[in-house]
């Protein structure tokens, strides 16, 4: 079994571009998981794991084994091991996985969808909040209009707990996002300022996304203007501020809520 | 006029020291506010400002001057400010504001009150959080059990956006919030998920308080015990795990909602 004892190794060296470079993991197609219970939910999530690298004085070469049989095991020591990883957790794996397809078209949806789309969420935690919420509310899926950053980004990994795994994801133009919406008869509900109706008197039993943008600068026209009907959650506060990750449980609860869990 | 250009000041000693302990902050009954919206929201919302420390190339004599006539003003230079500035912004003002009370028995609710209970978030950014929902649905108040950081914190302070300020806040022990609840008649449900009923079948149109535990271990026996009811989000996902923020902000727009907002 190969053994990697440093950090000047090539291969570490081209991990922690994974880790560091959206462009590396684009090239190369995969990228790196952290933690043995983010490695099994990615696996069950249907995630090719491609190799899995362990310390072990803190994950046994069985126990890494176990994860997944086809995978290559390699070796690290502490050294290796703490470049590599983010935490300051004693887990000692790490897995190397395949990225999946974010298309639209390969999105598969229930009879009546209810999906979240988020516009260009500023920060890789907003859109691990997001997909949290998404897997509490086992939404049809998310999409990401205009992303800003990849979504294999090291923070969305970690902050999303494991879930980004557990959710169908995409991610698109604002434009495509709207025309697959519209093709498959989705009415989607924009939250924003403008020319909007309280978000709890609309129905959202029917095919539904809830769209929501920054918290800065809202959703761009083009969401307002094609939208079934645009939303809001009526702020009575002195300070018009809301996190999107809250603002987007709302509304998915409350989509929830009419269709009875 | 006051000026102090060294951060071997004693003053600005002291002021590190504010931003650093709950023991400064609270012997001198004292916290750092930054920045002019935070500054202009806590005056509005009845903080009496101590002094104001202004660096001038960025906020002018005349500008601190206006935010409170009685404040002492003092001259500072940029190696003294970023000693005490968290953010990169570029406000250039800072202001030493009294504490206000914390006491349940300061708090003056509604007739009809809706009150958030957290009991001891693990985070001053989930406390922050919190507050900024709290603001936006203008509860009565929010209540904090056990804290396990002062609310004067600096990462709550920022964390909140200036929510610290329009929010009536309390802090108590755990069996003194139950008593001050129970004394007012205020029905109190309960986040947790034992015998727990689905929030959205639960009645919050009359005295309410919500009540959320931390994400790690939710609410302590007593508030499970003594709970008008003892209620729960149902969770669909694979992940069993929501950001207490985002579970309040779900009950508190329910809540909201059935009280036609």
């Amino acid at each position: 079994m190969k053994q990697i004892t440093s950090i000047q190794n090539p291969h570490i060296k081209s991990l922690v571009q994974l880790q560091e470079k959206a462009k590396a993991r684009k090239q190369s197609g995969t990228f790196l998981i952290e933690g043995k219970r983010e490695i099994s939910i990615a696996i069950k999530g249907g995630y090719e794991i491609e190799t899995l690298l362990f310390l072990p004085e803190l994950c046994s070469e069985t126990e890494a084994h176990q994860f997944s049989e086809n995978a290559e095991l390699i070796e690290i020591n502490k050294e290796v091991y703490q470049k590599l990883a983010y935490r300051d957790t004693t887990e000692g794996i790490l897995a190397i996985a395949k990225t999946k397809s974010l298309r639209l078209s390969d999105l598969e949806l229930s009879e009546n969808p209810l999906i979240l789309v988020a516009e260009a969420p500023e920060k890789p935690g907003n859109i691990g909040a997001l997909l949290r919420t998404a897997d509490a509310a086992n939404l049809d899926a998310v999409i990401i209009a205009n992303p800003k950053s990849d979504l294999y980004n090291p923070n969305i990994v970690r902050s999303s707990v494991g879930c980004l795994f557990t959710n169908q994801i995409a991610t698109g133009t604002t434009a495509e996002i709207i025309a697959f919406l519209k093709e498959r008869k989705i009415n989607f509900y924009c939250a924003t300022l403008q020319n909007s109706t309280s978000y709890h008197t609309q129905d959202y039993t029917t095919p539904t996304a809830l769209v929501v943008g920054t918290e800065a600068t809202g959703l761009t026209a083009a969401w307002r203007e094609e939208a079934t009907r645009n939303i809001i959650i009526p702020m009575q506060g002195e300070i018009d501020s809301m996190n999107v990750s809250v603002a987007a449980a709302i509304l998915i609860f409350e989509a929830k809520r009419q269709r009875g869990f």
